[in-house]
């Protein structure tokens, strides 16, 4: 479903000089068998919990069930979470919806609720956000895989008080229902006390692997999009990476190019470019799964490496008009994959007019999506001149089944790439230290800060 | 206005290894005046015509004027418009406006339009704006320095088409106003043909400097935003970056460091990280600012170089959840620069509720606003213990006075960065061929395409 075109990383396919060889591919293939053997070998140890979510059928059809119950009775859905618990919903949101929904009347959103994700502790968004919805028509989905999130946390507090003083405090679990672990943390135990509807996020897959368990799912389904469809994808990209052929393999084979043109070539920046509008937050999603899952201090084996790529958003053809200067021109550190659907849906003729000045007259009669089409190609091309490697994801449409598969490559590639970098995908260590300073300054017991290095020095 | 704390990017803020010493700041200041002089002396010459934008009170009553005049007419201000001129407007509406502007209601918004920014060809974008909005209630701004941007040109021509259908041919350029160049292009052209409202971006300020200009104030003044705060606070930044002492003058001083930071000690990731969702937007502008005028195949004096430093967007807190491990735990090649305004504005305070959990009882009574600085400031502090160097962009608030001249001294610190970098930073060469590739695409006259040196390769 998902197809990789590969041939400007390669360096037959750019300028002769940078770029992957033909024996350094068929070293990478070499290699791989190794690398898929180590994932499959640590998916039975119980990690890699992400490539069973392409099997969910009861919990979809559960999940409809209850979805389709709650039709029109919410004008609002509100959720509350923070980096996996928000990218994810965002990209289903704007990948399978229709664009501005929020912005539809209530027929044109076929009596769905609008979708508003708080995913910052920003008061100015939070107060603004409660002043805009009626509680009483409103459904709070809280998520946070630990169920003790700070932000979320903090967010619930007030969302909740919100929701006690205008319903009461009996009704207001009505307007709730959480996104959390199966057994542990302080949701899933407000959850029992006050008989909240809660679904379960899987204990073996990770905040930033869980666009496909209930955290994406269950806003996914209010909004009316076809999970199952997006299931079935996943499924089907799960199917295409059983291959330990790296050219049979798509995901295992981006993964193999993305880690060499880093090592092999200094491309340590990877950019992730959809040529679609509603790709554009698929970007932000891909930067935490890559940043989050392979920047770490640590490798596997304990030494200090400090390693990891750094990953970039991009949407064309907008960025040609921003970053793809850069791209074209700076150093030789980067390497753009453009993400391309065979179909872009219905098209729009772009039509002549009277007196139509000649420095348009080549656009009548042709579309925007061929335009689009043409400026992806182009830029494509134009950075394989420049000896820059680029690579092409395409995928037939943007449907749910495109999207989901989309996404499980993704985490795929990036459960390859782990092995490749040689890091624990699916740890975070880096982020504790912020997190007890901020604890110390908020005066959680047991917290202390550890004494100030920062020298004051201010201009201005 | 703007204040720069500068202290973590320094060798004794941080761990004692890495981060700029004290001579190299001693000599930095000592470059300093060379640098300074050479913008006056290019300023001079006709360059960083960006610098005068603090000096414009008769365009802005103008605008006022005429924006004025024309509330309570339209429902929907859509602006056509790419790169330069659409992320400025973007960065003013989300900074300025109430949050989810286009959700309130006409009372709410005091009558003043809703305003949707098309910058792409993607059809389904383009086909489902027009599909929500009342041609008779809506406004066109269409915004093109050169008037003939492809992108722009072909969703005008659809626009157009759309208006002329529903109002009349006659009728439609009262729902048009073009910003554009004063003298030159397509757009200055149709305007004076058929009477259309058009304003100038002056021909010395190129795109992505344009915020300031009739690009950005435009859009501002018709949903209410305070243009003349805007321009006060631009004039404020300006005059902050009088002085050729380095450590008297913020932006300078920002230039100066990121700049040192890169070639220096291999930092050559430059992070925005605003702690405020207000200026979530303000990233994607930045982006395009540093990429584009930095991002060089050639210096100034024709060497090919390929230059430039790559910027990242960041939010927080929420990116603490997504890319603050990579910036704790990878490579050290990053600065991460936040920016945290004194004031947030009204706050929220964390109620405590009945049976509230143990893990969550260190967080009623507090702010939301001071969860959100403690995270900021730990973040900061964390970064620091790991050796990573980070600044702070301190603002009063987030009124449109700051806001002004926090754009404006980003746009001065592109100034003076361009020449640390030894480039121009007011071309863009590198977009030139992408270009050419699609006109030979949509069969434009006097476009060939160079013959495509790819090779096909393709897995799945």
């Amino acid at each position: 479903m998902i197809r990789l075109s590969y041939g400007r990383v390669l360096q037959e396919g750019l300028d002769g000089r940078r770029g992957i060889t033909r024996p350094q591919l068929t070293e990478l293939a070499r290699q791989f068998r190794g690398v898929h053997a180590e994932v499959m070998a640590r998916r039975k140890a119980g990690e890699y919990g992400f490539l069973s979510l392409g099997n969910q059928a009861s919990l979809v059809r559960e999940i409809r069930t209850w979805a389709d119950a709650q039709q029109g009775r919410f004008d609002d859905l509100l959720v509350l979470g923070i980096g996996g618990s928000a990218l994810g919903t965002r990209t289903l949101l704007s990948a399978l919806a229709e664009p501005a929904w929020n912005e539809l009347t209530p027929e044109q959103r076929g009596f769905r609720p609008r979708l508003t994700i708080l995913e910052n502790v920003d008061p100015r968004t939070v107060a603004a956000a409660l002043r805009r919805m009626n509680p009483a028509r409103t459904l709070v989905n809280v998520v946070s895989k630990s169920g003790g999130t700070a932000e979320t946390a903090a967010q619930y507090l007030v969302v909740r008080d919100w929701l006690n003083r205008a319903v009461g405090t009996a009704a207001a679990p009505h307007h709730l229902v959480f996104t959390t672990d199966p057994e542990k943390g302080a949701l899933r135990q407000l959850a029992r006390t006050e008989s909240i509807t809660a679904f379960p996020i899987p204990s073996d897959v990770g905040g930033r692997f869980s666009v496909l368990t209930s955290v994406g799912l269950v806003p996914a389904a209010l909004v009316g999009i076809d999970i199952a469809g997006l299931i079935a994808g996943a499924a089907s990209a799960v199917a295409q990476a059983e291959s330990d052929d790296l050219l049979t393999n798509p995901a295992g084979c981006y993964a193999a190019l993305l880690h060499a043109a880093d090592v092999e070539h200094g491309a340590h920046i990877h950019v992730l470019m959809p040529y679609v509008d509603r790709l554009r937050d698929l970007g932000a999603w891909f930067v935490q799964l890559w940043a989050e899952s392979l920047g770490k201090r640590e490798s596997r084996g304990g030494q200090v490496v400090h390693r990891g790529p750094t990953p970039l958003a991009a949407v064309g053809a907008t960025d040609q008009h921003s970053q793809v200067q850069l791209f074209m021109e700076g150093p030789f550190n980067k390497v753009v994959t453009f993400v391309m659907p065979d179909d872009l849906g219905d098209d729009v003729t772009i039509p002549t007019l009277d007196g139509l000045t000649s420095d348009f007259d080549y656009l009548p009669g042709h579309t925007l999506g061929e335009l689009l089409r043409a400026e992806c190609e182009a830029t494509s091309a134009a950075l394989a001149h420049q000896g820059r490697m680029n690579a092409m994801l395409r995928l037939p449409d943007v449907s749910a089944e495109s999207v989901g598969a989309l996404l499980m490559f993704l985490q795929i590639a990036t459960g390859y790439a782990g092995v490749w970098y040689g890091v624990n995908p699916f740890d975070q260590p880096g982020v504790e230290l912020g997190k007890t300073l901020t604890f110390a300054a908020m005066g959680r017991p047991g917290y202390t800060a550890p004494p100030n290095g920062g020298v004051e020095a201010t201009v201005g």
